[in-house]
């Protein structure tokens, strides 16, 4: 049978030497892809990387046996803390069939009603489906709560699991309340209660959501409070969210579904990382972002989960790098490198997305002898091994 | 972590309870699909099935808590064993360059140069590799041979891992062979050779393989040395495999991506399966076949992997169920129902792919609450336990 994922702590091991290594990705900038390899840890960071026959010897081994090793993914988007789920509302879409009631507000009411404790289970589990499934950093963002407490509580769970802690109380307008109003929340109390917590202030800045003005506000208020910025931006149709992510100097737009040439002209100039999230296009069935076009342009993309209940409820990497391929016109080294080291820039880390040496040594074996396999073998759960590091 | 898939012969339980399933789908008459129910077997057959409270007790227990369990997945179209992967080609393929050589030559020449123990070794291991995703029949045919002795070698090794053994000496015309001499070949010394090791012959009616004269020899051959009769059909374009199934009373006319209205009528008139292979479509590019129209006009379909190293190299029914819901305009329940009771039916077996009391135990358990999940979380891996019997 496949091996089961076994997800181990880098740091657990004083040295780790891996060798045999099929082939191993660590997007050097001389080789970034090697042959035969081995590879060596200290103290959960990568410490040398060379030929197999080469290794260094190190207090514990690793028979790789013709695997692949590559980065872990780096997951930029993600919406893991909720409760509760919305198969219906999928199965009623997928069906054809209208469904206007539901949708996030029914995730919202769900998570209101669920426990801390409730909560953080529930997001631990999805967490470890993802770690297990080769997925190393991980963002995390709030946004079901919409008032003071509950985001604040989201946030407070979010930053257990992970560093990468969005505040996106700006997500929708809760019912009842005018946008501007909730504007005002949003950069004041809620702002203060969750800031502490937070990495990285979001807006969703789409009709329906929040426009350009509303999404600067927040965007700005997050800034001064000491957190940077990214975007929710151009995924339901044209408009201001990729430009305004550009204006302020977000880390990244993600979706950038629908892009004008000048909407592409600005990533490229400006450096912001175009966040790609395939699930979401799979699962709503819309059309797919042109990475290829983003590429050609020499815009920074990423590719990333968008786990979440309503729109993209994987928290599969390996299945976004198969989609990019199939539908997104990337090759599958493309898709991986946007899948590590394009999440890694997504998120302003250099330690993480590569096996670079001084790289964290968060890594993922797979059961196959290439990277190629990711995309050429999709839905099969190829990644058989996983280290975090404990750094 | 996502619980590691458990994969358990259920005869070695003399009886086993399975209790608070949080949906049991059985495909019954009366209630296909059960809330908050209980599943005894014994004896590797479904005893009983009712609700959780009024399960009886048996020898060994299992509780779902609340998780689904689904009949086992009847994967009825798979190339098996083969040596060698075309990982290469693909990345080609995907990269939009054109790439006539290699193809199935490559994998015959790969498959004639590896040791019938090698062979052997490469095929459990993908066999392991899908029953830890849920499929507990499958098919598996040769055709990676196309002389007599790998033919024949080809079949034997696949029918040490199923009884669902296809002879495709038919497969394509190797290079050097004219085709009539070749279909001498293999309604002759070949047919000798692998009829014994076989339950099923199989030929690929299409432009470039075999017209439907060379088709209809090959199976009227086969069919008179006991084996029945399935087809690869119009694949690639519009032709007449279909008619040829319907003809010749075969099982299964598989892939069906190009159908006149004529051909949909013989399929809904005669019974014969329509098998659709989404994972070919998804790795090649080409049009999905359209599953809708086959239901709507009574046709009876089933999804299969086609698990193969050129065009669909996935062993994961629930990667095709979550395609089969996104390209072809099935719902959730008709994809899975789809995945078992129309695997079954193209396999002519009424003892898998439903759960009625009768059936063989192979099942699956679900790291989620609903079926449904299977699409609405495409790529996760949710099968986390499965049974399959010794009966």
């Amino acid at each position: 049978m496949t091996p089961s994922p076994i997800v181990e702590r880098a740091g657990s091991h004083s040295s780790l030497a891996i060798t045999h290594i099929g082939e191993l990705v660590t997007w050097d900038d001389d080789q970034p892809i090697r042959r035969d390899a081995g590879l060596v840890i200290e103290d959960g960071r990568v410490a040398w990387v060379g030929p197999s026959a080469d290794t260094p010897s190190a207090d514990d081994a690793i028979d790789a046996d013709g695997r692949a090793v590559v980065p872990g993914f780096v997951d930029s988007h993600t919406h893991l803390v909720f409760a509760g789920d919305r198969a219906e509302e999928f199965a009623a879409r997928m069906a054809g069939q209208r469904y206007e009631a539901g949708g996030i507000r029914t995730t919202v009411a769900a998570t209101l009603a669920a426990s801390e404790d409730e909560l953080l289970r529930l997001a631990r589990r999805r967490l470890a489906e993802a770690r297990a499934q080769g997925t190393t950093t991980i963002e995390i963002k709030s946004g079901y709560g919409l008032d003071v407490a509950t985001e604040e509580r989201l946030l407070r769970i979010a930053s257990e699991l992970t560093p990468e802690t969005t505040y996106l109380g700006a997500h929708v307008v809760p019912d009842g309340w005018d946008a501007d109003a909730y504007v005002d929340l949003v950069t004041g109390d809620m702002l203060a209660a969750c800031a502490p917590h937070a990495r990285w202030v979001d807006a969703f800045c789409e009709t329906g959501a929040f426009d350009a003005d509303q999404a600067r506000t927040v965007l700005e208020a997050g800034m001064a409070a000491g957190l940077q910025a990214r975007v929710h931006a151009n995924q339901l149709g044209f408009g201001p969210g990729v430009q305004l992510a550009c204006e302020v100097g977000a880390a990244a737009a993600d979706h950038c579904t629908y892009l004008t040439d000048a909407d592409v002209a600005a990533l490229a100039d400006s450096g912001v990382v175009a966040g790609l999230l395939p699930g979401v296009e799979f699962s709503t069935r819309h059309p797919y972002p042109d990475a290829r076009r983003l590429l050609d342009a020499g815009v920074r993309i990423a590719l990333a989960t968008d786990c979440n209940p309503g729109t993209s409820y994987t928290s599969s990497m390996p299945f976004c790098i198969a989609l990019a391929v199939r539908e997104m016109g990337l090759t599958p080294t493309e898709a991986l490198f946007a899948a590590t080291q394009g999440g890694a820039w997504s998120l302003r880390r250099d330690d993480v997305g590569h096996l670079r040496p001084g790289a964290r040594a968060d890594l993922a074996l797979l059961d196959a002898p290439s990277h190629v396999h990711l995309a050429y073998r999709p839905g099969v759960p190829l990644v058989s091994r996983v280290l975090v590091a404990e750094v």
